[in-house]
């Protein structure tokens, strides 16, 4: 079966990394998957994803804790910390939480970094079918800014660890997989590390494990060079580094979908990565905040992942959510087009302004304006022949199309979605 | 108009370079046209296009004078030098040639190098509609293998000098134009160069000129992330530097297919740049000579760039083809692949096979199989559902399907390229 | 002769640009020569030096206008504008006003762009000897910032170039030359720039010309790499781009003295760049301005130039020095140790401070202690055995020593200089 | 006492990576110390240094085995092999064999990588004093081609544990250290790595060990712009990767002799390497060889080496030395320019040709000339002013001097030095 079937649209969902960092716990996986079922998923968002360190006890907030030690089983695989996920008690894993989430109509989704536990590693403890964890390892493939793991050498003996990996995270109920680290950069000048073995060793694993599982990766920013590798082992890939709740990261993100747009199709999912909306950061040491983003900013976001189809994590505690947050979430019009859009592509950017166009199988076209500029602005852009309508996806408003042009007055970083309907 | 229209399908002609490289005349130029028009326009073939230096009196073979006289006319456009080009005499340019070339039923191109001639600059010549020429050059922005221009500054003035060069084409007769020296790279450390305004200052003057114009772009390897601009504003780019009958530089074209891919749509076709088949280099103090490449290695070439839908120059002088290289451009099942395929995609790639595949209109599926490899090799592809038969587009032989894989013994550097026949 | 007889100390003199820029006059260099000559004369500063674009009959304050038309004899050689030297009227050039800072008892400089005038060879203009200028440029060899001039081949027509302009340099009665745009760096990918050939090609145009000049190399930051052919061949050469007055820049200084240490010796001076003390940008369209270096900087700037015998090339409109510019550039003793002393070296450099040391012939040891920070700073370093007492060189206070350490409380960005007498 | 003291001569030994790679033995170190004792002691050599993984017990030949078990003591340093270095048993470490080197009136060194062992870290070994290894360890910063150790961090702990090696190195009388992979590079992207933090601990851990000891770094090629820090903190520094047996690579060290030159001081030593002369790769299991340098390029490395004043280290199983190895060695005239010349010199380098010129305290003159090319030349060099005669140290033939210059004819890869007598 061809890894594209298992998400044939955009993915939807929720991920605790932006509220939780390296910390996040049971109740907070299940209460979030609770808010989920009842708040979101008549709305299509069905993904609730437990971000990294799950196998760390202490981990706290956002840092991470170089040799910190780690739980693992006799296999030399990473396992729920049992102080922050109490029902992983007895070898049980994920399984206990993806059953509830599961029961709630919703999928289960994690978090790896690629490779074997160093500290596996260093103990030569045994691996799943024979061999040592350091048989598999290569001690000069390293992640730049967590410790925890090495590379896997790409060897029978290698491909059997990635295999018995995701056999267990078959067991548990696991429906995503992120991948971490999975860059195709060097990790030193001598050992030039290319993530294309192990993205290769990754997906077979994923092929036998007997369940069908979306491929998630989070190389950084991911090389256009790749593409086709990419959306020929994966579903998803990050198109940046961790985006944050700040405008110009957000901009940036303009001239990444331009570049990308061209990758996009069903079940390859170029990835702008989750939505920093809501409350952020709920266990920092510093402080919790809700997001620095504007309203208009927050919309301008929720238009461009949704125009280009990206897939849609939410960052938020959702728990806590506030009306205009939730309204995010809700907007029907926007999400038919996230769902349902075909040909969605750049009509014009230059610093100041942004149009995106795409169209449905049922003839509408959709027309988003994006004002990057400082000031208030008003953009245009050509609407089809024979336009009969115009219908803004967040007023509501309709109105009667005259002239060749669709002309909006709009706020600095603000922006504009509409369906148009055309007379045949 | 959308610029795309003027080449809904990829490009079919031959050009000067590779048999005449900057020294082409009257006599070669419309010779090829004839050889053009009564053995390959029925099989597609169009565009008879000559390349760099016509402006240059004693240019020869493919080498460049430094600091070479041209031939302008008073606005500081270069025209073709009548020593090689006699019915430019009377300041008919390029007219004639033109009209003859359309008088046999094909269309008639010319390359230029972005920018204004140096010596028109240091003279302080006149362009049309008043400033002078060294108003609008930039005269830190230099062709790093070229000395005869500066580029152009983005002004209302340099548009002007674009504006009058166009027209002047537009009077010619011309219908495909091929921009060199349009790369997206520094020019020096301080003066970073981006064509970009360039390639929207000559996007404009083609709109303007009233002739509609095949825009060609050689930037050598055009930047990935360039992709969504030279779409916008060009037909065709290159996609490589220039390529000759050499195996190494064919075999990287199948990288560079694989990148390119999602670019390749309707008025937009990535250039794997000339067929060096043939005679070639005729003019050449060292010498003339037969491509170098092998008879499997130019079928490969044939077949790679039509599963692409590369456009297809033809870069011997025709005059001189022999049987087995008027075969390679007379293969209508190939050709009609080249036409009018859709969903060309490469479905595997290592460094000993290529497999790429596409489908029609009509519901055929076609499949190329390549060896890469320095040794004989069974490559092998999977077949659709259904699939009745299997028509060799060189052999002509066709089998019934049986089993689900299409399976074929190749030798080093040959190819295979299918048309499935499928049940409905 | 060994061309590092004509610096055996380093030069001490002022330069034209820092606050004439592109635009000094006959007026403002023989009114700072007179200045010199009777207030800084018996200091021991000597040189005269007319900066850059003296053949520009229109230039003004710091700026450069492309395509200028300049002023040239009829052997493609640059010639003062009569329009701001009218003693150069009569094809005498600067033989005036050379002879009459000669008759002041100082010497004569003047800045040079490496290369050939682009429009000599558009116009292709002989050269003295015979030969034009488009046989000796190399058209692909251009200055980043300035379209004055194409780079000179490595042929003999161009050591004929060369050799023509020193020529008349030594008629004219020049000192000292200060060759520009002479950097190691790539002009452009494909044609790599390398100054090696240049400056062979000048040094050996001086030993032919008949007058020792010396040559100050002016290449931007000077790579590390190129010591050995730079002090093979030339007097002195700058380590950094423009420096002006502005902390940071001289506190980066520290870093590039720590490298270039090594490569002090008589006759080669690695050059920090003009002192952009007292009145600056004297002509600038948007106002002059006094230094913006606190008084405590610019001691700091004269104590590390002295302490590393970089040569001392004054920026100031002198005649409008107020006292204490005037008193920093007539400390005897300070100068005494840029003059005599030996084997200057760092002792330490942090972020937040730095010592050197150096000793002289007669048995005194030099120490200067330097406070980069922000904050007042004590700075301690060891004293040699034996030491006496310790003199600062600027408050001319005396104290003996006690115990093996000097300690002193320093400003921000302060500094101070020692000399310590030692019992034998 | 500065620690330059340790080393006012460039120092001349032996070390046993040439011809034992990873895995030589107490024999062979004896027996090659027994070796230099007798027949080279008596020309100025000394030292006996033993290289990398001394530690582990199963080395063989060159290679390197990722996570190999290492022999340490209590304190997560690592100690000698005791299946390798009998001697080492009950803890004595190298003591009894640098007890016997020393009894031979030789000096003993040996070979470390910078940091702190992995298996230490991971088992949380405690450090001398109080501490764990992964308290000191930086888990990001590892050595690019050897899987051992870990980074140590600026801290006290990290301090402590470079002190307590150093402590362990004088209780056993070593008294040359080469610390290895200390390089100025980046070990990964996110995690640059400077060297300087970890020489400046190693600096310190020595001149509190209370035993002299030459400090030998061996980063890769340093950088230049490092010279002033490492000669303020180590001894000697390697200005290249490994060199072995190969005319380029002997050739391409002229390039840094010219660059590196101007760092060479009493104590400070910029390293060309280990001399790849006689038998080496002795234990390998692709089989031993002789050199594959020629007399000819054997004598040029002597004698580039000895003007420049690299240190000189044997690579050879010295035991099995033939006449013409043992003679290289031997060479009193040419050592006597190794250890004594002053203001050593480049004079030209060109593809073809160098020339090298010192002088000493009693005022000879010393010439060197190198052919580099592939054919027979003659090379010429300017003789001092009243030269009375030449001696050419490796022939012994001594010829009065006429006219001003030295011109020799040498064959390709042949060298020549003279000492000139200079009438006073």
């Amino acid at each position: 079966m061809d890894h594209r079937v298992c998400a044939l649209t955009p993915p939807m969902g929720w991920n605790s990394w932006d509220c939780y960092g390296a910390a996040v716990n049971e109740e907070q996986l299940l209460g979030n998957a609770a808010y989920m079922a009842k708040y979101l998923k008549p709305y299509g968002w069905e993904y609730v994803v437990c971000d990294i360190q799950w196998y760390e006890p202490d981990a706290f907030d956002t840092d991470y804790t170089p040799l910190a030690p780690l739980c693992m089983d006799a296999y030399s695989r990473l396992i729920p910390a049992e102080k922050r996920f109490p029902s992983a008690a007895g070898g049980r894993g994920f399984a206990s939480i993806a059953a509830q989430i599961h029961a709630m109509g919703l999928k289960f989704g994690i978090h790896i970094l690629r490779g074997i536990p160093r500290q596996a590693v260093h103990a030569r403890m045994p691996i799943l079918g024979g061999g040592t964890a350091d048989q598999v390892a290569n001690p000069f493939s390293i992640c730049a800014w967590n410790s925890d793991m090495y590379g896997v050498k790409d060897t029978p003996l290698g491909q059997a660890y990635y295999d018995s990996l995701f056999a267990l995270y078959a067991e548990w109920g696991v429906d995503y997989v992120k991948v971490d680290d999975i860059a195709c950069v060097k990790s030193t000048p001598e050992h030039p590390y290319s993530a294309r073995h192990e993205i290769e060793m990754i997906r077979k694993a994923i092929d036998r494990c007997g369940r069908p599982m979306v491929l998630s990766l989070s190389p950084g920013p991911a090389p256009l060079e790749e593409a086709w590798h990419l959306g020929t082992h994966a579903n998803l890939w990050r198109m940046t580094d961790d985006l944050w709740d700040d405008w110009s990261a957000l901009k940036a993100m303009f001239r990444r979908c331009e570049q990308w747009q061209f990758a996009v199709s069903p079940g390859n999912w170029p990835d702008c990565d989750m939505l920093p909306i809501g409350h952020l950061n709920v266990n920092h040491r510093k402080g919790s905040r809700y997001t620095r983003l504007t309203h208009d900013e927050q919309i301008t976001m929720m238009n461009l992942w949704c125009m280009f189809r990206s897939p849609l994590m939410i960052g938020a505690e959702m728990r806590d959510n506030d009306a205009f947050t939730l309204s995010l979430l809700t907007n029907r019009d926007l999400l038919e087009i996230h769902q349902k859009a075909q040909d969605a592509h750049q009509v014009r950017r230059t610093e100041d302004e942004a149009v995106w166009r795409s169209q449905d199988a049922e003839g509408h076209v959709y027309l988003a304006l994006f004002n990057l500029s400082e000031n208030e602005r008003t953009i245009t852009a050509d609407l089809p022949g024979n336009s009969r309508s115009v219908y803004d996806v967040w007023t509501h408003d309709c109105q009667p199309c005259s002239g060749t042009q669709l002309s909006r007055r709009l706020a600095p970083h603000a922006s504009a979605v509409y369906r148009v309907e055309i007379d045949r």
